[in-house]
């Protein structure tokens, strides 16, 4: 423990932690020193380049609150969220497939019923979407609980609006006996992730873009499956084949379909051009407990 | 750029930094992301995991402030720190080695002339330090100038009692001539690392303590050579062993000799016991310009 060089030093700090209690938070901290140092001496990190890391790292603590997760930015632009997502869902052919959860997931958003107005106020064009849950073995999952969330079609979600803003274009459902579910809501349409903060400018310096194919979030849930975190993307986007945040999936990407104006789905007359979205979700059955 | 699994995805991520302006910035960050995803690969990181690291993070961020700097802790404590150091002072033998920053330097601080009392107050037994700046070559460095700082007897810096507290215990001084320098202080005290927050609540599910050898910090600057970044450690320390942030080197380890009360190196009479250290302080020279 005197006179560690940068050699042996990797094997001082992991043999400290011999002791810890809980097996698997030594495991993961002997991987994270492990690769820690590897890094610091594969690039040879300078003295001022740490610093640069540390005042970074800092930057990012302080733009984080209640509604900004500059982290998780920091790990869906690094492909770490997408890594991480593939690694803990691999599920049997014919699943629908989970992509990144990001940063702008709220916990108890509001209940709608099937049929309901999701957008609440939320600018955009109108869009109706329906489809059905239903399991691996293509028998419809009853009353699912879905949360959905999504961009305005300004590109912000309602959280960026500041503490005290409105919930709007999110909301908890729970699809009927049949697996059905239908709502209103407005077209998702691209966005850049949050791009005034350090992770904004670690993209620009590294000459990549900021911006999401549109999609809408979705968490599913239902008694004997597996949680399922995804999303629908819109087919024909421009940034399906450069998401910022890595998560794009070909069985993912579906059609919105445009209507002009006319009877809607919902029985009522739209005056305004309006698009449908219809996508089929299917859970992965939950291991025998 | 669809479709990519836990394989691919490293690749995918590495090819978006390619047009980055900056060589060495596309340089570390192609490190960095095969670094961040071979761990997360090698530890089969599950989500909560992941999130658990986002909660940590963001908890590490909020305790940062002007005064206290947990992302430095986290580095130290991991020996990302040491690793570093070690990385980049590789002086010829002969020359006083370097060792960690740590997270208590003050830009500014007090000047104090030699011979000045740098304590200004701090609580301790007083302790008389003496010693010369010369170079590989071993003739003197004149005026070098020397930034110092130290924990009090309860363990604390400074800048620990908080916004507003004064500089205590810190100074920056000049050497004469000759390389010499001399200043009263405070006998330096073996202390925890701050240990309220979420490092230490990581160190202590280690299994690990959070202590410090007794050391006095060093900044030695002089015009022709390069800047020395180390400390004094106390001979007989119980945690030289076991330094929480790796630091200790042998030859930094110096006796700090106890004096009854009587007659003081600055002319003085002590009425208590108090201590004198020597040291000197070989500096590399810088390369040519």
């Amino acid at each position: 423990m005197r006179n560690l060089d940068e050699d042996n030093i990797t094997r001082a700090v992991i043999g400290m932690h011999a002791d810890a209690a809980n097996p698997r938070l030594r495991e993961i901290m002997t991987g994270l020193v492990q690769h820690l140092h590897a890094f610091a001496r594969d690039v040879a990190l300078t003295e001022d380049e740490w610093f640069e890391g540390i005042r970074f790292l800092t930057e990012v603590g302080h733009i984080t609150n209640g509604t900004r997760q500059e982290f998780i930015l920091l790990s869906d632009t690094l492909g770490l969220s997408m890594l991480v997502t593939a690694l803990n869902n691999k599920k049997p052919k014919g699943c629908t497939e989970a992509t990144v959860f990001g940063p702008f997931h709220v916990e108890d958003s509001p209940r709608v019923e099937l049929g309901g107005d999701v957008a609440n106020g939320a600018p955009g064009e109108p869009c109706y979407v329906r489809g059905t849950v239903v399991g691996l073995d293509g028998r419809p999952v009853p009353n699912a609980e879905l949360q959905v969330w999504q961009a305005d079609e300004a590109g912000f979600y309602d959280v960026q609006y500041g503490d005290g803003a409105p919930q709007r274009a999110r909301a908890t459902l729970q699809a009927d006996e049949q697996g059905g579910f239908h709502f209103k809501t407005i077209r998702a349409e691209a966005y850049p992730i949050p791009h005034d903060g350090p992770v904004g400018r670690l993209l620009e310096a590294l000459g990549r873009h900021p911006w999401r194919p549109a999609h809408l979030h979705f968490m599913i849930t239902a008694p004997g499956y597996e949680r399922l975190i995804t999303h629908v993307f819109r087919n024909g986007d421009r940034y399906l084949d450069s998401d910022a945040v890595f998560g794009v999936r070909s069985s993912l990407i579906a059609d919105w379909i445009e209507h002009p104006p006319g009877p809607a789905p919902d029985g009522s007359r739209s005056e305004v051009p309006f698009y449908t979205l219809d996508f089929r979700f299917v859970l992965n059955p939950a291991p025998a407990a």
